[in-house]
């Protein structure tokens, strides 16, 4: 299958030697396994690593990787599993590179409004480090109490409040690199505007460890919002919700920080979970929006703004949260959506479609025509302000596993055909791995697989970096 | 110098065939010589084109490309030619390919808040097609009036609302390119997350013609904002003044649209130009800072927030624009300081560094020691809530030409040093070409050059379109 070679003894003697004994696991199953998977739920995605590696630094990256590069080993970066596409998981065996250890924020400079850490710190803990200074980091996916930020940059991931802020490339400054053949690169650092090279950092977010290793990110940051206010806006039908998105922006003439969906069953699936009462009961699909602003003046201009445009869309209830509690408690069914529609079964593949916003429409009611067809429960939740949702295909319990595996398949297929039609691609946020690259000739031409297949071997010639992931050479 | 070949008559009666005869100009010095330069002001850095081509399409842009790979001719793509580091020169001859016949607004799409564009369109020309849809595209540089939108995306163009918006580059969802190679490929499209494959959009985006060939642009557009004012704050001093920058982003915890300073020789200057009374008479230094948002009220709160924080920085006084006319006025002022500064001398170097934004005083105290060490007249003016600083360097007319050829070379040297000791690097906005080719060394390391150049081997291995820019192979 590989032209790699296992991992040897000596080898092992060898990162002994650049990381310490202590940060070198080998023969150890259960230590192994922990690195084999990230979150996607069916396990047949994992693929257990020879050996697990813990540097602290770029010196004994770099050192890792000229050892792998000699012995053509391959190497595949892991943040903290949270991933839902397979990129951590060292599909070829090898070394996983675990990146754990180097988790310190290095520097808040509120004076240039950037934040400096290394890539093994939990998102969440930026926000927490960067609250006294009054700054934020906007570019956080949901989860992140779990995620760590060198993961985020590794799959450009998206979050809730992409809608106004974007996601995590749009902050990313600077990026110290290990490159696949082990040399150590500063690209950009704390300057905003810089066109002297060309958009390395761009190139490196996004993909999937494949590019290189991460050892240092310097993260734009924006002043702390000073006011914000959630809309949980109820509709009788799906179609009316996902209509009220494109015209709260363009009509309303305001950019929510997060525009969010949840139909009925994935509502239902999240106030289950939680053990509280089912929110808007009557509601089909509801919008979760949130304004974010410099003042309570300004916020509520705006949600007035943008209430008139949902209510005129069809809305049957706004219900408008204005302070921390009822915010968290609206908030807190959005989070735990993934989580309670995991629940339902082993059997289900989250999907992450991302459609032009207008289109919302039509995506909506076309998977709603495929879980119809094939019988499939296929809930629907996610980032409707940037067209970007996740689609849960969960298996009928009465199915048998050689039924569900044939099937699987094809619902992807016509799913992504479905989503390339509306001019959409097969992931927003989640990123492509091993799951999903099967499916990239969907929505990528040949010749443009054929120019990333050629920067992959302009910088990994020996396709030693996470090999296997997005696309085969 | 080059393994390049000379265009042939058979060569010519080849792009006749694929562009038409009255798209080829030939043997037609006037003509071959206007696209010979861009406006930087020393025409040492022209080079004469062999052939300028105009095409129409995609497929001709693809057909004269694989001509040019067979035949190992040089390409250099061109839009307005108002760049100024030389990128749309001809450095080694061969066939200029001038898109200004791809000039047509293809698209504006309301409903998804996009534009589609060929990249001929002068960039101006997009927001008076948007503004009836009560949209705009912020990421336009100073030059909107001449420049064309594929020059902006070449360069990834700044400008004075980066401060708040971001430069082109933020913009950009789709990109059709025609490859080094002749391969048409479509990157991106209408959707506004995307982490399908690598970011190949950024990576073209700044790449000054040398990686693709833009037949097509979809931008994002946001919804023109509803009220704005300009706040033209006198500072007693320079140091003051640029000390004003970091602090109104975070003490005052507003993000101006634009901050843009002009010390006392370049207001000077452009009051003169235009045979205006000076502003600010009294004043080293000002900085011209814009406010938008949805509402009257809320760009009041801004200015008031943002006022106070001037005031307290040391400002002597602060006029607000908040009509046309007068925000007019002092936009003009600022911007016809290049043209006011371009008329002292033909002799000068017209730079563009750029520091972290909190760096800003230290770089103009910096400027000014250089400007005293050299006796040269040195003013300063730009984008300095970017940290992007453009600083003239004039010829002192009691100079020959000699002293001057032999001091600008370690003027340059000196600021690009000064820039990369405070964090900075050597263009902002207007790019490398061959102009400042020599000093990226200074900036960027060579396991980071060697990068790029991995990447422009790639994806251009005969090395014909717009070589010898950025760096040399």
């Amino acid at each position: 299958m590989s032209a790699y070679n296992p991992v040897t003894p000596d080898d092992i003697r060898a990162l002994v030697r650049i990381v310490g004994p202590a940060h070198v696991v080998w023969k150890d199953a259960e230590k192994l396994e922990a690195c084999s998977h990230d979150e996607t739920p069916d396990r047949r995605w994992a693929h257990m690593p020879e050996a697990v590696v813990r540097p602290r630094s770029a010196d004994e990256i770099a050192d890792v990787l000229k050892l792998a590069n000699r012995r053509r080993i391959p190497v595949t970066p892991r943040g903290a599993g949270s991933g839902l596409s397979g990129s951590a998981v060292p599909l070829h065996g090898g070394i996983v590179l675990h990146l754990d250890r180097m988790n310190r924020i290095l520097e808040v400079d509120r004076e240039n409004m950037v934040v400096v850490v290394e890539p093994g710190v939990v998102t969440n803990e930026i926000n927490e480090a960067l609250r006294p200074a009054g700054l934020f980091y906007p570019g956080y996916p949901m989860s992140l109490e779990s995620c760590h930020i060198g993961g985020n940059v590794a799959m450009n991931a998206g979050g809730a409040k992409a809608v106004k802020y974007g996601v995590t490339g749009r902050y990313v400054l600077g990026l110290d690199v290990v490159t696949p053949s082990g040399e150590v690169v500063q690209l950009g650092g704390k300057r905003v505007k810089d066109v002297t090279g060309y958009d390395l950092i761009q190139l490196m977010v996004g993909s999937e460890g494949t590019l290189g290793v991460f050892t240092r990110i310097t993260l734009r940051l924006l002043p702390l919002p000073r006011a914000s206010a959630d809309l949980l806006c109820a509709f009788r039908s799906v179609a009316e919700a996902v209509r009220a998105v494109p015209r709260m922006m363009t009509r309303g003439a305001v950019i929510p920080a997060a525009i969010e969906f949840m139909d009925r069953d994935a509502l239902r699936a999240a106030a289950e979970y939680l053990n509280e009462p089912p929110a808007a009961p009557d509601a089909e699909a509801v919008l979760l929006v949130t304004v974010e602003g410099a003042s309570v003046e300004a916020v509520e201009r705006d949600y007035d703004a943008l209430g008139r445009e949902v209510l005129a869309a069809g809305a049957i209830e706004v219900f408008v949260a204005d302070n921390r509690a009822t915010s968290e408690r609206v908030w807190r069914l959005r989070r735990n959506v993934s989580e309670a529609l995991s629940l339902l079964s082993r059997n289900q593949s989250n999907e992450d479609i991302v459609v032009p916003v207008a289109e919302i429409p039509r995506l909506v009611e076309g998977v709603q025509a495929l879980s119809r067809k094939w019988g499939l429960f296929m809930p629907c939740f996610g980032h409707a302000g940037d067209g970007n949702m996740h689609v849960r295909i969960v298996m009928d319990p009465a199915w048998t596993m050689e039924r569900w595996n044939t099937a699987l398949p094809e619902v992807l297929k016509e799913l992504y055909l479905l989503t390339a039609a509306l001019g959409g691609t097969i992931s927003g946020e989640h990123g492509i791995g091993h799951k999903r690259k099967a499916y990239v000739p969907l929505v990528l031409s040949e010749a443009h697989l054929n120019l990333m297949r050629a920067v992959k071997r302009a910088l990994d010639p020996h396709n030693i970096l996470n090999p296997g992931k997005k696309f085969d050479l």
